[in-house]
């Protein structure tokens, strides 16, 4: 896909269908229940109708899709973590050994796993080769990677959300692995939104204090030298980013044409989501926060889509290891959507509560 | 049961197993992921063994029990909802048309229905006559019951999750329906912790400002014409809780008493859990909170047992509604548990990604 390509596939996506959101919505309204006491489940399946059309929904496929790339800036001492760990942990998905795939693979979602940027060459069975390039470069010292790279990453990306549609999904969960991540997440999130870099870093997999001073400094220096414009996502996502962030984004946007509901899973992922609503505001309806993590700065870029998530986990696994989850609570909602009675089918007149007593 | 029997089931009611608890902490710090990154999933399996006394854990086998009864306290104008609704929604419980019950169904979760109080005479297939007697009195002119029928409330609640533990359920949920149920919760509340009525009591399933100002005073009404003994859970119970309370503080006592996982799922349901672990502090170590209740007694009562909810979805529907979703979350902290390497099956060693490297 060109820039130009990508615009116009941009530009075609359209917001969620608001009339059948409201018909749900008014279903909802005539649910035997106190209004509204069903929360955050009734609003999910109000959201939902609006991204299918339809006022009744189900789940039955899910999936979680899993972009791996490594970035450079573990150069700079940002993680603790060996950069080996991105490949080791792919493959190990592919065995459900991780937390997103045992979960996964426990509740009968597929997963998805794609190379947009391990820095080795390889190839292994279950794990997708959309290499853009092998790593990025460190964004300490200039950009990651250039504009059509990223746009290379983007559209793998939106091919993935494709694929995903064919497949007949019906929520798809956009997860990650690559160590170093939560700085470069850090650092768009900072360029997007403006604040400085000791607001977005957080202690990503557990560093000490001392690594967590430096990965402030790392990730300000990143802003300072790459001066990442803020009304450019793609300019952000090419200099201070990295290949996964920027694939997610894809993802993010190919959902959302496809007209797939999106769960948006941990601190990268919200980032990446924050960076395709950037892109195209429309995406917003097509996507639901899982858990809240625990990663700083997340709640951030969830305030910044004004989404709120629906579980309360303190995880910061990453992976997208909350979607497996989140489906599970979507379908709470449908399940309530579609199973409830409304409050004429719930009436029980004293009539026939009489006549059960008379039978005692 | 008599008092003297019930004490001494009360007794007889051991704490978790800590050197499972403490096995299953160790394993968990073997799994292949940052210390702690998967939050509150870690804690539950944690906890789990701590139950079951095994250190890997799985869940087959769900209930949710539901705890029907009428409360005089409608009389006084603290529900918007007439007292009729308590059976009409017990016999569409039976159909799987109420919120809890439709989440039951879906997620293949067996339910039980038992009269504990229910003001009319009658019978139902699918409820269970174990009522004690029809309704309370109204707790702001005097006590809802005898201490003789608060026990046998209770000691109904202990015989459900017996049949539980025959039935082979692996977790159980503690539900209720009883109009007027959130105003005799608030008073119990109150009388436990020392807190005035204005802390404890809530907007139910939606009442005006002036309702609410109304359900206020009757609480406190109810407290000062009663004055339950703090340290007499019993007491509290008989004098302004009600026979739905009553018999979920059973519930609570039974399934520890069984070695059974329990949940606790809005403020009627925390608040027996409460009344549960005053007369026995081990049964805490039994139960689990599902959903932080939008009702404003909720989280009181949860500070107070000291426990914490995963799930933030504004619901505020009773019933045991969050049951069935709770059952999933804890379904996943096994899942994680049971499916995930450790750091040793996971290392994947250089030597080894070298070799995929090599056959490019």
């Amino acid at each position: 896909m060109t820039e130009t390509e990508l615009k116009e596939y941009i530009t075609g996506i359209r917001p969620a269908d608001a009339a059948a959101a409201e018909l749900a919505a008014a279903r909802q309204a005539k649910l035997a229940k106190p209004p509204g006491s069903l929360g955050k489940l009734e609003d999910i399946s109000i959201k939902f109708a609006g991204i299918t059309g339809r006022i009744l929904n189900e789940i039955i496929n899910c999936r979680v899709l899993v972009f791996a790339a490594d970035n450079g800036v573990t150069r700079e001492g940002v993680a603790v973590t060996p950069t080996s760990v991105t490949l080791a942990q792919c493959i190990n998905m592919t065995r459900h050994k991780t937390g997103m795939s045992a979960l996964a693979e426990y509740f009968g979602n597929s997963i998805r796993i794609y190379d947009v940027g391990i820095e080795k060459e390889f190839t292994y069975p279950g794990i997708e080769n959309r290499k853009v390039r092998q790593g990025t470069d460190s964004i300490m010292r200039g950009p990651a990677m250039t504009r059509a790279e990223a746009i290379a990453a983007i559209s793998h990306g939106i091919a993935t959300a494709d694929e995903a549609a064919h497949d007949g999904m019906d929520a798809v969960g956009v997860g990650e692995m690559g160590i170093g991540n939560t700085s470069t997440s850090a650092a768009v999130l900072a360029a997007l939104t403006g604040r400085p870099a000791s607001d977005t870093v957080g202690r990503g997999s557990g560093l000490t204090d001392e690594a967590f001073e430096n990965k402030i400094k790392v990730v300000q220096k990143a802003l300072e030298v790459n001066v990442p414009s803020a009304c450019d996502p793609i300019d952000v996502i090419s200099k201070v980013g990295g290949l996964d962030i920027a694939a997610m984004t894809g993802a993010f946007l190919g959902l959302a044409a496809n007209r797939i509901l999106a769960v948006a899973d941990g601190f990268i992922s919200v980032t990446a989501a924050l960076c395709a609503v950037r892109l195209c505001p429309a995406v917003r309806d097509f996507i639901f926060l899982s858990h809240a993590s625990a990663e700083r700065g997340y709640k951030i870029a969830a305030d910044e889509i004004k989404l709120e998530p629906f579980m309360l986990l303190d995880m910061r696994l990453g992976e997208g290891s909350g979607c497996p989850i989140a489906f599970e609570v979507i379908k709470a909602a449908c399940a309530v959507m579609n199973g409830m009675a409304t409050f004429e089918e719930a009436s029980i007149d004293d009539a026939y509560l009489d006549d059960i007593r008379s039978r005692v």
